[in-house]
């Protein structure tokens, strides 16, 4: 396999591009499919002040390296869920990487604000793990932006991810979510920032190729709640079919977000309130949020 | 396992109904879910002179039979695909039960109205075989309702063939083929029959279990040319899913057609015109049936 710029050996090959490329333009190719993502979704500006939450794997880290290098004014967001040593681990990784670049990273600890860390938590609802901890994720993520006055927050969610993501609101045809599916959410209230997801062009094999090339230090161990989540059941059942037909993901991702969401924005309106116990937005009188931390505070101290 | 109804030993376990039947009770539970499909679609009266399209395999076959059985008024239509032997034995099938219920049986060769059989066609065109077989069964089975003067075609598709088509629309986001996946396809022009699938509610497993029950005699084998289709990888995918979470294919579909095809109806709009060479229905100039059958004269008599 030859490099598809320059003709020599390859060190990648993508199959959904029925392309190859050496490491030199792999890297190149990846940095464009990035800004290819920005400047299409206008996700963010170089006036502006980013905040990139990481969580110490590779592609969060990716996405910090990538718009570092390309000049953009960044801080990180650790969110520390409190996960054992999981946590830890991923937090140094952070850490390193902000240090290492002379990057500022802030960090949040969800044991703070929800009252409990994640594996309490979790305990408490009696629901899935990986939905609460998604729900308070969110909150924090918009919170911390706020409060230091960054007006978007970028996450290292990849192809893999948006495209698993689909898939479980489809199967559900879970019509509310649908149109929140997108690499890029725009503020519709005071309160909200800007959401991005620069990575959404890049597969998972991508940002992992891309992180090792580039040298970064990432936690390489998935989160030890993640075993048996449906999200991972979805990407399994997306790789047979990319297997069976490579760029299956990227059409099924790329034609909703061109041909079908349109459909589903129309039939969804909601009204922006505040809640009321913590000022933040929500649909309803109280946020999920402070519903999770007050639940969470009754069967903890019962 | 006992019997929802009377508490005897059952036959079969419904896991996504969460329930199991004795053998009487499980022809019941099927026929009422016909039932309800016929009534929520307002697919057909008793008045009316229904053609069920039949294959030969368990579910047209079962179809007819519960049609026959509640006293609707049916004939039935046999497309003759020429497929070798595949074919001589799935007519007989269809004759058989025809003759054994006294019912008119409605034959059309698609080799005389296409120019060739279907095994022809297939390396005429060097598409996929279900394409030009799906196509040349529609249009046929339109042009026999009219020329019969029937004003319905019944069709044997069942919960998993549904799911299934609707899987593979979804995956590549096919917004046109979308509004048109429906229990129920109104008449829309003169020339245009009502297509209905009163076997929507009921899964592969049920029809073959109510075609045992019944002492139908039908052809087992699949279609030869079936092997490898794509709607098969996409029902092996929800077999799966169905494996992990029972009702998967039955949420999928029905979420589908309750909250998620409104949205495409709204934005599919398409123009109806009568194909200048055979006056069936079209929305081009020529329809893609007379198109395809252009094409196989052209390249088998080269």
């Amino acid at each position: 396999m030859k490099c598809r710029k320059c003709g020599g050996a390859a060190a990648l090959e993508l199959r959904r591009h029925n392309a190859a490329f050496c490491s030199p333009h792999f890297l190149e190719f990846f940095r464009k499919q990035v800004a290819e993502a920005v400047h299409r979704h206008h996700m963010f500006t170089r006036d502006e002040q980013i905040m990139v939450a990481v969580s110490g794997g590779k592609d969060s880290l990716a996405l910090w390296d990538v718009l570092i290098e390309d000049g953009y004014q960044t801080a990180g967001l650790y969110l520390d869920l409190g996960i054992f040593d999981y946590s830890k681990e991923s937090k140094a990784k952070c850490q390193a990487f902000a240090a290492s670049r002379g990057q500022t990273l802030h960090i949040e600890r969800v044991a703070e604000a929800v009252g409990a860390p994640i594996p309490v938590v979790q305990q408490a609802t009696r629901r899935p793990t990986c939905s609460a901890c998604g729900l308070s994720k969110r909150y924090l993520m918009n919170r911390a932006a706020l409060q230091h006055g960054y007006p978007v927050v970028a996450t290292g969610h990849n192809l893999d991810d948006e495209a698993a993501t689909l898939f479980g609101s489809v199967m559900h045809w879970q019509t509310d979510a649908l149109p929140r599916q997108s690499p890029a959410l725009a503020s519709t209230h005071p309160k909200l920032v800007r959401r991005v997801k620069p990575l959404y062009r890049l597969s998972e094999l991508e940002t992992a190729a891309f992180a090792f090339l580039r040298g970064i230090d990432y936690i390489v161990e998935e989160c030890p709640f993640a075993k048996g989540a449906t999200s991972i059941a979805h990407k399994q059942v997306l790789d047979r079919l990319e297997e069976a037909s490579p760029g299956s993901k990227h059409n099924f991702l790329f034609g909703f977000l061109e041909k079908a969401r349109p459909a589903f924005e129309k039939i969804e309106h909601v009204e922006l309130l505040e809640c009321t116990s913590c000022g933040q937005v929500t649909t309803g009188a109280i946020c999920a949020f402070c519903k999770l931390a007050d639940l969470v505070k009754r069967r903890t101290t019962g």
